[in-house]
């Protein structure tokens, strides 16, 4: 197999109905998040092989959400582990603010090891991506990352990183040279502006990274498009102009689209109008996931346009 | 103050909508688990003063609990920790099974310590509620109940205690001795017969429990109603014949009828009375804690004849 | 036209989700309640001409209770009032107790007055039914029904009378003469054992009954069944074993059956067995008016047998 | 106690879900309105002391409004009424247009009388609060309300009155030389430019207000802002900029904002800043009071300037 | 009778809550949908008379159709037949996009015959209403509309088309002869620009449309608002600005506002007010009828003004 | 692959909400109804392989049946079709009665062929099963049910037959040769008593049946659990005491249980005794495919006992 192959915690999130305070919510929805799921979901609607590999719990979260990939065409290596799957909160306080409460301390998917990778399914694929956000959850979380990412460059195979800082989970002077030395090691790259600034000194994101060995550097910036140097080579796409409902999964939605291209043998120029439009998908539908697109979908969008 | 002090775990649960997987749940809904803060709630309901002390995170959840004891009437002293809040998954698999999966492990309401615990609180109740699931959450739980007991025995505070064994907690072996200790410090005892079985000899578990020292040992046993031996009297109540639609947090509407009744001066037949139509009418309604009845529907109910 | 003339108070009703206390409840949906709005939608499912007369307010409550009687078949008469219309709240306790609170006082369909009774409709009118729900509502409801029926007995039309005693509008004291003289003018008189004992004094309800003047008298008795004497013989019908899930409106269906029937030239035994076999229905199905069956659903459910 | 003290009449409200006619409406929630509870939650959600007096009638939705208010942090005084609550229903019945229909003559909150109003509670307050509401239920009520002005001046206690003009309880010819008479008694006032006009004659109704005698006059204009006169200095504050997606309730929350900060000693300008981010927040949240801010809410929303 | 007469096929439609894949989901509501069904309700809702005539199958949609085309006041003459209802599936893909799955085909209603035309009905009528849609439906479907037409111009009795090209029901090349063929027999036609291009050949679809014949021509061009020739005078009526929450169902409205007015005797002007009003109504509503708007609501919302 | 191999019509499945007639339900779920697909899911979910091939159309209900069947882990050979996809609607009209409508004529399930069906796929199967309800859809559909069977025979695998005769599709007289036909050809067939009368003379219908040929005949009776012949030797299991709620399913239920223990080499005994166990499972779950157990759910119900 010559897919995607990614490795994270996937959680259970309760979303609250409506807007308002999480007391007065009628009710919720129980889905699956995790933003290498997400990617792996991606894919796979694009018409990708994607492979997941995460701790779950002994519950029924943990089930659902190896069921959930599953149908949505991931394959899964779901590890069993004795603690109890994470969760996640999520409500709209406002018409302006959504809150997140993690319940993931401690969790199955945080204690994922070295040992956990199959060193056999890294070597067959296509590509691995891994996300900022795995080594910010436990010393061996962060150890398994970094023995997947060694191992695929062992093997040839590249290794795509999603910086994805999170704040909740770890603070910047912490996760500076962690992310640092992750991108260090990747080939293909994405970030948003304040994310690469946490460690990179120049004005410019695209270059800074490029600096750090990525021969592919992707720098999303929401409504403002984005910008690349790929091989060399820049590129600036703007993004699409979409009713946005909800930014959640957009970041997700894009690299599943560049990575989706890529593997397709789809030129640079292409992966990144598939990721900006699977990005601005993302934004017209409601959910972590639910606005992951298919191919008709992304063609009933329309394309984008290279600027240079 | 002179009415009901408890301590203890209160943790945000969601409850599936419906019947079956909980993956096929349409909605849930957030409510607020906890087995002592059950029993606060019932006898607010009842007319009686209610204290509740627990640790509650960060989150939105913590501030739910707090604001739903509230809302029943209890006096809440929550002691804000940097953990999460617990959370539980409720669901109906079938119409005869109901599963719950804890998301606790490691939750702000198992950081309690003894330094938690007030002391003038504790001095000024009418009377001191445990249960033997807060042992079990952790150390420093089980050494905050036991200051809890000895500060109340020292104060001349009554000490009530509702055995309470959980198995997904603790194994049998674990809890055994830790209970019988716990109950052997208690003044009011509540047990089933199953559990008054882990660490009692006898084949009758009033006679075994008393023998432990408590002076009203109460032994609840589901549709056979209670049996009870109180300063040296025996008692048997039999159960209310109702139509049970939910089982959950009857026992602990039955420990909040007899110690409401208990702190209002009503004697050991009167309190068995309103514990049995307690119960009875909790298992009439769904949910945790919205079963339990104020006065008025209590007469509605019944009261139920000693027959012995 | 020769069908069913009735007159009465139809209010909305809000009916809470679920079971609990009505501060629990999810959500509500919005009905459309009155004995005598029911009976007269019960002959329309089965076929018959009914015609309701009755005072609405400004509001969209008052025009969704036109909208719905006439989506059932029912003709309407509104007579437009300033006041607001009733409304009541009705919430399931627990599995066993059912509470409605009625917001009624002062409302629009109370302010009904005998010159909105029209003379022409009752005199074309196959009978004329009321109940002893509208004369407990305001003094000129009250003369607004002895008007229609005195109307119907001047033009020759048959007067039916359900005798429907409502604790909640008026004292026993204050009802009894009025049902009393209500009946004394009826000839058809629909009671429960225990609402003619408000003003009977004979222990057998069916004689005490008729011997206040109506040629036929039905006893409902819930799930005994019922007897009557109808023209000088007596029936007795036993109930049909059903499944049920909610009582509200079994009456109505019952009081519905029976004149539809007589309406359509059936014989009395076979008018009992129709009213026995929609009761039945209306017991199953959960709501105010939705259980009232049509022909097609009453042949489903089966007959009932006259056992005398 | 040195808090806010109000009365009025709270009622229940039911509204419905999603947008359309209310016949076609799938749900409604139960939630609980009033003009001057609004104020004393939103007093209490910024951190202020606020009890509310009114009365409520012996059905469920009494006890959920004395119930949700105390759930709020507001201490309740609530004067038992044999008359039913009041009710309202509320939808929307296209993008444009909210309606709200009143089912509250003769309810129990409009049977409220100047002897309950307790002279010790309103002597202890730091202000007493009322709306122009109030005074239009009945004679009883305006009397209670003047009678409460009246007891405060005496006592020294600063008096706030919300203009509130409600054109389905009585008309402007009515309304006019009531409002007047209130403002003239009143330390602090609130009112809109249209309200300001009932009464007044001046083109500028800070100053046309200011000349009837409030030391504290502030005119809010929704989304231009608002401008005040205040111990004979002017200000103006503009509006915040936000994705308004209700504003029903965001004059109360202006009203609580100023108040609040009034009571905790802050300056006027202050004061202000705070009521325009606490309706501006108010305004991006569905529900009547579901959208009062605490103050961290405030701070996530900025703080807006005084330009003047 | 001398009101609007129209015949077509309406189906159920399950409309599913939210946005995002079908799959996903939470619930649907069922409801009514159908070109003609809607010209009729919106006729009787402001105030007209109007019948509609259609086939409906032997299971609960087809009662459901007629229960409510009844309840919205319309007079319904349905055809049973042995074949089932046709069905719709709509959901909102994106906040972008609508797509709807049509399981109609050899449906009820789509075997309507000239023989099911009531020769009498039509010739009482005060205009007959058909659409393309209904055409493209069968081959019976077809005779049954140019059946009704030619009886409607036999009897002197005015014919309206809507041209309502549906590409999911035939091709443009079929269609195009068949909508000419319509439009040509016609006295008022509504068209679009692009409908109106697959059949006439001149640049100005109102010149194009009134050379085939009808002496009322409106073209609806949706947020530019309409243009007319109305017995040889222009008319140009801009759009009302609304906020727009769905556009389903506004043509039917706008064609229902043009034609109550026309059968209350208006002036061609205030008929394309009161379409332009109505369609404006509609977009301001979710669903396909439910924005279909009575006089007050119209009024509500204000005219519109002639520019030409 | 070795698994069950089985084809068929899945339709999509509107369920509504509660009780009542199907124009009171306040929203419905759309589920995935098929005899076949429920056994394949059946048997996925009790760990055994399972395929299943049909035609689904170019509708989002055919895409939602292929992901609903692959997210339970059963292979999906979907043959696309231009027709829409068959649905159907279900609702509870009363406590006692279910009704299902079936808009499935001219389905794409129903233009099933021989030549869908792939010969390797047969030829490597463990068994081929096979439904009474497929040869009722069309001629094609019969034709390809029977190529099917005689693929399996041809090729040494054994053949699965269950009668499921549905009266709303074909008549008795017509049913009765092709379900014998079918059943003459089969290994191993499973009927219900009153099935089994439509074609067999005997009054034993598990004697009846063997006569035909198939060795292996299991007569499935409900409430009285089952009789079974197999390989000459008789077999009684009881039912299980379970309290049911929907017994829709349960008989696909019951031969999944069968098939996958006969797949898994299971002896007879234990074949009927997971079969029993399985339909009673799924009594205790509403709906069609949601009671259908995995391994551990069974042995959590236990497990029955062969009493000859």
């Amino acid at each position: 197999m010559s897919g995607l192959f990614t490795l994270g915690e996937s959680m259970g999130i309760f979303v609250a109905d409506g807007i308002g305070p999480l007391g007065n919510a009628r009710g919720f929805t129980l889905g699956v998040a995790g933003a290498e799921s997400n990617v792996a979901i991606g894919v796979a609607r694009l018409g990708g092989d994607a492979t997941w590999l995460g701790r779950v719990g002994p519950d029924a979260t943990g089930a659902i959400i190896a069921a959930r990939l599953r149908a949505s065409g991931v394959r899964v290596l779901a590890v069993p582990d004795e603690a109890h799957t994470g969760l996640m909160i999520r409500y709209q306080r406002s018409s302006q603010f959504i809150q997140a409460d993690y319940h993931r301390a401690g969790s199955a998917g945080s204690r994922l090891v070295p040992a956990d990778v199959p060193r056999a399914e890294i070597a067959a694929a296509g590509i691995v991506h891994v996300t900022g956000i795995t080594p910010a959850l436990s010393d061996t979380c962060r150890a398994a990352v970094f023995h997947a990412v060694e191992e695929a460059r062992a093997a040839g195979v590249p290794v795509s990183v999603d910086v994805n800082y999170r704040g909740k989970l770890w603070s910047r002077f912490d996760a500076a040279p962690v992310l640092r030395d992750l991108v260090s090691r990747a080939d293909v790259v994405f970030a948003g502006p304040e994310e690469a600034a946490l460690f990179i000194d120049t004005d410019d994101p695209v270059d800074g990274l490029a600096k750090l060995g990525p021969a592919e550097v992707v720098v999303k910036d929401g409504a403002r498009g984005c910008a690349a140097l790929i091989h060399g080579r820049r590129y600036e796409v703007p993004a699409l102009p979409v009713r946005a409902v909800d930014t959640v999964g957009a970041g997700d939605a894009f690299v599943a689209g560049y990575l989706a291209d890529r593997l397709a043998g789809e030129d640079p120029g292409q992966r990144l109008r598939t990721a900006i439009a699977a990005g601005a998908f993302a934004v017209t539908v409601p959910g972590d996931c639910e606005g992951l697109p298919d191919r008709s979908e992304l063609a009933a969008l329309g394309g984008g346009d290279i600027v240079r």
